[in-house]
C-alpha cells in the first residue's frame, strides 16, 4: 500500500512472487505521490511488474470526505497504474456491499443493481480498451537512470527518535526530490538501499540518517565510477542499531561527500532560511528559501555551490560538491523549496546526458515502458481541460486509436495517449 | 436534554407521564436551537406540557467559557420554555454548594448567603410574575401545521457509518429546517417517525437515511390527502437494521418522491455547488450555495424545480416536485443556505395556507399556546435593544401587564409579551 | 524544575540542603518567566543561592523544534542564572550519548568528539570567564523589596476546579505581574505563602484563590504596618480545603481589601472589557483592555480608581484601592493588559519609595545581588544588537572586565556587565 509506515515491503517483498497494491489516494494527495508509490511497488522487485489489485471505481468511504471521482479520473489513473508498471487493473469492489463499514465503499455495480450507471459504463468502457491493448505493453519495463533511495529502518528511525523536529517528515522528504524529477518528466526508479546502483548514473538518498553496513562503500563505488550522488541535511548520523557513529556526521558518507555537518539546526514554524547560489548550477541563481533542518557544514573536499543566506550560519555552505573519483557527490544541507530541487536536479541529469521524456505543461505527466526494441509513452492529461504540446516530427502510432500521430497534439482534459516508438531514440 | 446523543428520548417517553428537562445553552447554542430542543421534548409526548426541571440561574460551570446571564436573560429564556409548553420553570440550584466540582454553578443563593444580589432578584421578580400569571396559560397547546421528523435511531445509523463525510450532522440538517421556520415564525412540531402525521400539512424528514417498515406507506397516505411532504439527499439508504434497500435510493421514498439517486457526492472542505432555480417557487430566484453532500438524481415522476450549477452533474436536479395523489413530495437534494430554506418554506407553507404567526424584526421570537377558545402568543425580544413591529388593529390583553395593545409595538431589549387572543382568528 | 505543575517544591524544599534545578525554556518561554522561574527558585529556601544543575550548551532534543542557541546566548543564559541567585553553572551534558531518546540533546562535547566546536568553545570560554569571576558574587543576596506570593496548593485548587473558564491560568497571572515589574527593572522575590513578610513593602497575590488559615491575618497585618498588598480578581474564594467562604467573596481577604465580589464573570475568547480610570494613579490614564475573568464588586471601605467601561457592569468598580492602618490594599478585579500593570507597579513601587535598579533598553534585564558592602548589578542585553544606556556619573568597575565605567555605556547584543558599587547606594 505504497508507503505504508507498519511494513518493510522491501523485506516482505524477497519472499512474494508478485507484488500487488492497493491505491486509494485522498482529497489531497498529490499526483506525483500517486506517481511515487506506483515506482516503489515497482521497486519492491527491482522492476517487475505489478499489480493493481485494488482501487474504487469512484467513491471510497472511510475518507473524512469521500467526494466522487470525476468522469475519466478512474480511466486516468488506471492508466497512471499501468504507465508505471502495473499489468493488471483491478477494482475493489464488483457490487456495493448493503451492510457493514464497508457499504458506502465505490463499486463497479452500485446499490441500484443494474449497469446502466455512470460508473458502470466507466469500467465497461475500460474494459474495452484494455482488451483492445491486449498484450502490447505488458511486461515491458521502466529504464530509468535515476534513483531515489526509500528505506523502511530509516524511516522508523527517524521517526522513533526524540528531536530535532517534528516538522522532519522522510517520505515527505523523498516525495520533493520524486516530485522535482517528476515535474521535469523524468523517470525515477524507487529503490531500496541495497538495490544494485550500477545501472543508475543519479542516486539520491534523502535524509539518509541511517547508514546500514557496507551502504558508504558502495556509494564511494558508485560514485568512483562516475556516478552522481545526492544526499541531504541530517544524514550519516547513526548505523544499523540506532547508535550514533561518533567522529563527525554524515559519519561513514563523509568522505564522499567531503564534508563535515558541525551543529543541526532546527527552525521553529514560520522561520526560514535561504539559499544563496554563490556558484553556478544549470539555471540557478539568486535566492531560494529552505527550512526544517539547517547543517551548519564545513566543506573539507568539496566546493561550495551556495551558502546559506540569514542567521549567525550566514555564509557558511549549504549546497556543496564534491569530485570523487570519476563521479560527484552533492550535498544539500537544508530542505529547500520546490524550485531550487528542480533546478538542480535538471542540471545534475543533464550533466549525465538525461533528458526529460518530453515537455509538457503543467498537469501532464509522461512516462515510459520498454519492451524489446519497443518503447511505450504514456502521456497523461491530469488536467480538466484540453493541454498542447509537440511530440516531434516522427510519426509514432498511439494504442489506443491505432493512429499515427505526430508535432503538435491536442490532449482533451483527463484523455490519455500510448505513444508506440522505438526504443533506440 | 434536548438533543443528547446517547438516548432516544421517544423510546423512553412512553414509560413516563411527565416530560422534564434540563436547559443549558452553550455559549454558540442559536437561540432557534434552543427553541427546537423545547419542542422536541414537547414532541416526545406529543404535544403534553413539560417541566423546565433545570436551568441556571445565571452562570453555568462546567462549559469551557461560564459566562454570566446578563440582565433580563434568565427571565427571557424563562418565558422561552414556557413559549414551546413548559408549565413549570425551576432552577437548578436554590444554594450554591461549598464544594465538588459544582461549586461554581449558579444559584439563587449565592455563596454570600443573603438574598441581595442580581440574581436573587431577578429569581424573585419572575416568581411573582409567575404568580400573577396564574394557570391562564397552563395546559394550553401548540397548534402547528408542520412538522420535522426527528428519529433517534436514523441519527446513530448515519452517525456510526463510514462514509461519506464527516460534515454530515444529522441534528444541524435537522436544525437547518427548523431554523427556517423560526425565522418565519411559523411554529413546528418535532415528532418522531412513528407520530400520527394528519394533524399536518407540511412534514419534513432531513437526511431520512433509516427508513423503518410502514414509514414510507404513511408518508405515502399523508401526500395522498393532501399533504406536503419534503425529503432531502442522503434518504432511503437503509431499513431498520441499518441494510441498504437495494434497487436504487432513496429505496422505498422513491415512489412517492418521484426520484433517483444514482449518486451521492461529498464536497470537500471549502468546496460547495449552486442550486439554480429553473422554475418560480415563491420568492426563490437566481442561486443559492449548497454543498456537504449533493445527490446526483434523476427525475423519474418529479418535476425538476431547480438544478446544480456547477460541477460534472451541473444542469441535473438539485430541487424536485413530484405530484402525488392530492398532494406534493419535494426532494431537497443536497444542504443548501438558510436563504434557500426560508425561501422554499415560505412557500410551502403559504400553498397549504400557513401564515406566519406575526411578523418581526430579527431576533424577536414569537410562538403561540392555545387553550379552548384562547391563544396566547409569546413575543421575545432576544436584542439587547428595543424593536418595534405591528401587532394587527385589534386589541389584545398583555398578560403580564394586564394592558390591552394594539398596532405598533415598542419591545424593550430582553423583554417579553404575552397577548391573549381569540384562538378563532 | 522552576513552576513545574506536579510537586510543591516550598515544601519539598523544607527538608533539602540546597535546591538545584534544570533550566530549559521553550522556543515561546518569555525572558522574564526565566527570570521568574529562577527567582522560585531562590525563594524556596527564603533568598538561599541555588545551583542552576542543568542547561544544555546548546540543543534540546525532547522539544517540538530543537533550535540551536544561538551564539552567545547560553553564555547569556548562564549569567541570567547567576543574576537571580545561581552560585553555580553547569551542563547537561559533557557528551552526546551515543544512543536511546537522549541522543540529540546538545552536550560540551558533540558527537564528533573533538573540542573544536562552536559549543565547546563557548563553553570554555565561559569557564575561563566565571574562574576569573572567582567567589566575588557567590553567596551574595538579593535585596528586593516587592514579593509576589506562588502557591502550587492554590494552583491545584484552581486548575482542578470545574469553571468558570478554562483560559484561567494561575501560573500566567502570576507572570504577569513579574512582567511588568521586570519590565521595570524592579527586582522581585517569588515566596510562599508561609513567607515573613516584614521584609517586604510590596506584596502581589494574584488569584489568591485559596486563603490557607492565618493568611488573611498576616496580610491585615503587613497592610496595618505600612506595606502596600495587591490581589486580583477570584482571590479570597476557598479555604484550604477547597470548601467555599461563605459569606461573600474575597472571604477573608474582604477586610483588607474593603470590597465584595458579587458576581465573577467569564468572557467569551475575543471578548474583552475596559478598565476606565476614573482616578489618578501615576501615569495611568485613559482606558485599557482587560479579560478572561471580570469581578463585579461593590467598594465597601474601598475608594474606586477605575471603573469597567462596558458591558452590563459598565460603571462598576474594577480597581479599589483600601487604606488599611498605616497600609493600603489595592484589588484588580479583572485580568489587564501589560501597560496598565507596569503603570500600576511603577505608582505603588514609587509610593514606596521603591526606585527601578536602572532605566535600559527593552530587552536589557537589569538585576542586582549584595554581599557586606558590595551591591553587583547584572546588566544583560538580550537583544542582537548593541543598546546603550547611561550608568550614572559615579565610576563603577566591572567584574568581567576589570574596567571601571560611568555615564553611557554601549553593550553588545547578547553581552553581559557586571557592575560592582557600594551597596549603600
Amino acid at each position: 500500500m505504497g508507503t505504508y509506515p507498519e511494513l518493510d515491503y522491501f523485506k516482505w517483498a524477497k519472499y512474494m512472487d508478485i507484488v500487488s497494491w492497493d491505491n486509494y489516494p485522498s482529497m489531497d494527495t498529490p499526483l506525483s505521490f500517486t506517481s511515487m508509490s506506483h515506482d516503489l511497488m515497482r521497486g519492491l522487485k527491482s522492476g517487475q511488474p505489478f499489480m493493481l489489485m485494488e482501487q474504487t471505481p469512484s467513491q471510497q468511504n472511510w475518507q473524512a470526505y469521500n467526494g466522487l471521482k470525476r468522469p475519466g479520473v478512474m480511466r486516468l489513473w488506471s492508466y497512471q497504474a499501468v504507465a508505471h508498471g502495473a499489468d493488471t487493473v483491478m477494482f475493489f469492489q464488483l457490487r456495493r456491499s448493503i451492510g457493514a463499514c464497508e457499504k458506502y465503499h465505490g463499486a463497479v455495480i452500485e446499490h441500484v443493481g443494474h449497469e446502466h450507471t455512470r460508473v458502470f459504463r466507466e469500467c465497461a468502457e475500460l474494459g474495452k480498451e484494455l482488451q483492445l491493448l491486449g498484450d502490447q505493453v505488458m511486461n515491458s519495463r521502466a529504464r530509468n537512470r535515476v534513483a531515489i533511495i526509500f528505506d523502511w529502518d530509516n524511516r522508523w528511525a527517524l521517526e522513533l527518535s526524540s528531536g530535532p523536529s517534528v516538522a522532519l517528515n522522510y517520505v515527505d522528504e523523498v516525495h520533493k526530490y520524486y516530485d522535482a524529477l517528476y515535474q521535469l518528466n523524468i523517470g525515477t526508479d524507487i529503490v531500496s538501499v541495497d538495490e544494485d546502483l550500477t545501472a543508475y548514473d543519479v542516486v539520491i538518498a534523502p535524509v539518509m540518517y541511517m547508514v546500514k553496513p557496507g551502504f558508504a562503500k558502495r556509494i564511494e563505488e558508485f560514485v568512483g565510477n562516475g556516478g552522481t550522488f545526492v544526499s541531504t541535511f541530517f544524514s550519516g548520523i547513526v548505523n544499523e542499531n540506532d547508535l550514533v557513529t561518533l567522529g563527525g556526521y554524515p559519519g561513514e558518507l563523509r568522505n564522499v561527500l567531503g564534508i563535515w555537518a558541525e551543529e543541526i539546526d532546527a527552525l521553529y514554524p514560520g522561520q526560514s532560511n535561504h539559499i544563496r547560489m554563490t556558484e553556478e548550477v544549470g539555471s540557478l541563481h539568486g535566492s531560494y528559501s529552505c527550512g526544517i533542518l539547517c547543517d551548519i557544514i564545513h566543506a573539507e573536499h568539496a566546493e561550495v555551490l551556495a551558502e546559506y543566506g540569514d542567521d549567525f550560519y550566514r555564509g557558511t555552505p549549504v549546497l556543496t560538491r564534491n569530485h570523487y573519483g570519476q563521479g560527484k557527490a552533492y550535498y544539500v544541507a537544508s530542505s529547500p523549496e520546490q524550485a531550487f530541487l528542480q533546478g538542480l536536479l535538471e542540471q545534475l541529469c543533464t550533466e549525465q546526458g538525461i533528458q526529460p521524456l518530453l515537455h509538457t505543461p503543467s498537469g501532464v505527466e509522461v512516462s515510459e515502458r520498454v519492451k524489446g526494441d519497443k518503447s511505450y509513452l504514456f502521456i497523461l492529461n491530469h488536467n480538466e481541460d484540453e493541454r498542447s504540446f509537440d511530440i516531434g516530427a516522427t510519426p509514432n502510432r498511439e494504442l489506443l486509436t491505432g493512429r499515427f500521430i505526430s508535432n503538435e497534439v491536442h490532449l482533451a482534459g483527463r484523455d490519455v495517449l500510448i505513444l508506440e516508438r522505438s526504443s533506440f531514440v
